[in-house]
């Protein structure tokens, strides 16, 4: 009998490449509205915009599609062009249209935890989006439940743990973010493999919790079935 | 026994205003453009827009906004000022924001049925909105399960009544719109009641499958109980 239950995957950036998609949109942005403002100062603002439209918005392409539009408008005090609005409406539209870059090693690992183990998706972002990136992945197959979820905190995995009737101790996820994937699951007595991105949304950082019991940390997801062989050994 | 392990609900509409807010806000942003254009020149090309959007943006608030944001760049020949961009999304975030109004009768029957019954809300639009939305109703505490799904086709039905081991004879819907909420259930060989809201969104328009079995039409959600007590007994 295994160890756990479910192993749960994030998806951006733990499954597949996101963060760079919206790096070089943020680029984009800026070359856009270069002749108005310094690049520094376009990026801090549209930073500043998005944190305070996460409340209305959530996350996902199209809350940072409005973000990018309000904060065009403010950063040229209303003077952004049409044509620079369709622009990055465009923008947004290649985000969700953009081909899906499996991270390396993750359609093997994923294939070979499958034969194993139960896997599910969580993953915050827009419902639509996430659906047809899982489904352009061609990795659907091997998860049993996907969960988008709009946060992703200690109260959002107790109720979904409690939907699925699955014991924090017999649940195992693995993602990039500290603050969303790996630190709530640690509180709730959950474990947790945490392998760092490229790139971390600065929303999403937070201090690893060495030391405590559940926290793994991985260079590679091809380091996963050897971790939880151990686990499941011990 | 009862007839029904689950009777779910359709929320927008069904449980709640919601169509009278797309509505108002349409109009706003026919006043906002008349400048520009005729009335009924913006209506259209708005939904023309919305239409060929839906299959990037989904359903929902924020890709209303942004098709309103590109309707009016391309109604204006890209003239639209910056200052109107802002009053478009400060719409959206009011739409977003907005006081929940049950429909007549909604919260007497839910609490009513919730005495005798498993309930479910099964809704499309976005994660975060559709969630803020049911917390702000009120009606949370009755229903067991809330699904908000990218779109109500007999396929996702078929999916999600699979995920909760539902036989869709079983199975109770109950819904505004003939194509999302009742055809797809009765296809499927569930039953359905069919309660037309003061308006239907034209993308939700649709022949009802009068006389077909599992078919049920009532003018207010008041009638519900009346009707399952019946089918009970049959």
């Amino acid at each position: 009998m295994s160890t756990f239950d479910i192993i749960a995957f994030d998806a951006d950036d733990t499954l597949w490449h996101s963060e760079r998609y919206y790096a070089q949109t943020q680029s984009e942005f800026v070359k856009l509205l270069a002749h108005y403002r310094g690049e520094e100062y376009i990026r801090a603002h549209l930073d500043e915009v998005e944190a305070r439209n996460i409340q209305h918005f959530g996350y996902g392409v199209k809350g940072f599609a409005l973000s990018m539009i309000e904060s065009a408008v403010e950063l040229t005090d209303g003077r952004v062009s049409g044509h620079d609005i369709k622009a990055i409406i465009a923008l947004a539209k290649d985000m969700l249209n953009a081909d899906i870059e499996l991270l390396n090693g993750v359609s093997e690992t994923v294939a070979q935890l499958a034969a194993r183990h139960r896997l599910m998706v969580i993953t915050k972002g827009d419902l639509l989006d996430q659906e047809k990136k899982l489904q352009r992945s061609g990795l659907g197959k091997y998860f049993q439940r996907v969960e988008i979820v709009s946060d992703k905190t200690r109260e959002s995995y107790e109720r979904l743990l409690a939907e699925h009737s699955i014991e924090p101790s017999r649940f195992f996820m693995v993602g990039n973010s500290l603050r969303s994937d790996i630190l709530p699951i640690i509180e709730l007595g959950g474990s947790a493999a945490y392998i760092p991105y490229e790139i971390t949304w600065q929303h999403e950082t937070a201090e690893p919790p060495t030391g405590q019991p559940g926290f793994h940390q991985l260079e590679h997801i091809g380091q996963l079935p050897a971790l939880l062989a151990k686990l499941e050994e011990a």
